[in-house]
């Protein structure tokens, strides 16, 4: 019989970003248990790993069983003070540095918070551009410097395109700007004129109607613009429109953000960098 | 004599998000290396392991030397047909998987994409909710509902709170608003009005002059806004108010959008939940 509840902290020597990730992606696969995640950021000194212990010791105590704790920890002296805890150890970075190590035939500096840690400056202007241009290109707001997109979402109102655009340009510095398809664009039968130059760049967000009517009714309940057979119409158009001009889509009704934005970066062939 | 440079391969059956994230963190141990790194989403089928292998064998052929191979992959079959290529493979999920089936007494599901696939719609809604809370929240230009913010981010322009409040947002479903500190509100010498029934909220963003300057230049080049002599002025002013209001507050100059958000989460006990 499995427990039925457990706690799970990630500790790191950085924002814990890392340890978090993985350590999710790992208990999604446990059916049946639930997790209480604690998250210990900037655990840099062995101070502060000693401040750790009685918290794992006092969740040892309840009757969750064994705590588990997942580390992204470099320095030996602060993953030794941990692994004294009572808890179950797994300890992400250790395990997979000794192998590259070899490899490499080097030894890693295990210089603390590399991963999230700043990066140069280049870098982080970037990026920062990138997040200002997607800002300043959300929702049709401007129309200037559209040509200087690396991509342009299209799709009706609360299709997802705005996160989708967040997303691409904070994780992976993307030029990301996004366009609404609307009635008078139906009407018309053709795309809005500003995007007409930029028809190469177009990607296209789709949804099921029942989806973006429960998402609309949210903003505006029992409004026409939400019900469901407004939502029906605006997403045949949409999609009449994106394949008369050959935008490639996809459908975000049952994709994360994250899925979404994975999946596009790879059918437009742009290459991601994660920061 | 260590290689000079190294192709990686990020190999996932859902976005390689987890697989990049991790798999960065170790790369960035090993200095003097470069890394070409090649993300690969969505193998989830034998076939799709399969057209992997030429391009790892084109990588080995080169005179990189043998690639590495970072993989999250759940299922067997799929795994060990990317196991047969000749590079060093080092699997993120089944080394940790194993040790947490024995402590759970439990076989994982080994369900594919859970890491960054859709979750309940509730959590979708909840963080699209955060999302579009913190747009219509940026940069003061709504005080409408902002006793709902989770924090109110405070500083000079350009310090970091835009990047910082999407983030949050986006990565942990915080609702984050901001509000700059200009001028008039140093000449007054108390905060905008819209914040005083908040204050408990707030949280200041400060910057070194020298990272201001150079971040405004490049919005407004030779401005007297982006003058170093006007940057220390704001910021001097900004601490001061910060200060009187025991306002928390953190220096962002040399921090990146993770290690900030990280930061304040923290310091505010925020509990973060990561999606």
């Amino acid at each position: 019989m499995p427990d039925r509840n457990r706690t799970v902290f990630f500790i790191s020597d950085g924002t814990g970003i890392t340890a978090e990730t993985l350590g999710h992606s790992l208990l999604t696969q446990f059916e049946g248990i639930r997790f209480r995640q604690v998250v210990i950021p900037f655990v840099d000194s062995v101070e502060k790993a000693q401040a750790c212990l009685p918290r794992i010791a006092e969740a040892a105590a309840t009757a969750d069983g064994r705590p588990i704790v997942v580390t992204t920890l470099i320095d030996p002296e602060v993953r030794e003070t941990i692994r004294r805890s009572e808890a179950l150890v797994l300890d992400f970075f250790e395990t997979f540095l000794v192998p590259l190590e070899r490899e490499f035939g080097m030894k890693a500096t295990r210089a603390v918070g590399r991963s999230h840690g700043a990066t140069n400056s280049t870098d982080y202007l970037r990026r920062i551009e990138a997040i200002n241009y997607t800002l300043s290109h959300d929702d049709g707001v401007s129309n200037r410097d559209l040509g200087e997109a690396d991509v342009i979402l299209v799709g009706v109102s609360r299709s997802g395109k705005t996160p989708t655009c967040l997303y691409m340009a904070l994780q992976f510095g993307i030029r990301a700007a996004n366009y609404p398809l609307i009635p008078e664009d139906f009407e018309r039968g053709t795309l809005p004129p500003a995007l007409e130059p930029h028809t190469r760049k177009l990607y296209g967000l789709t949804i099921g109607a029942e989806r973006l009517s429960r998402i609309r009714n949210e903003r505006r309940p029992d409004s026409r613009y939400a019900s469901l057979e407004n939502c029906r119409y605006e997403i045949e158009q949409a999609e009449r429109l994106m394949h008369r001009y050959g935008i490639p889509s996809l459908n975000s009704t049952t994709k994360s953000i994250e899925e979404i934005a994975t999946t596009i970066l790879q059918d437009v062939k742009l290459e991601r960098h994660a920061y």
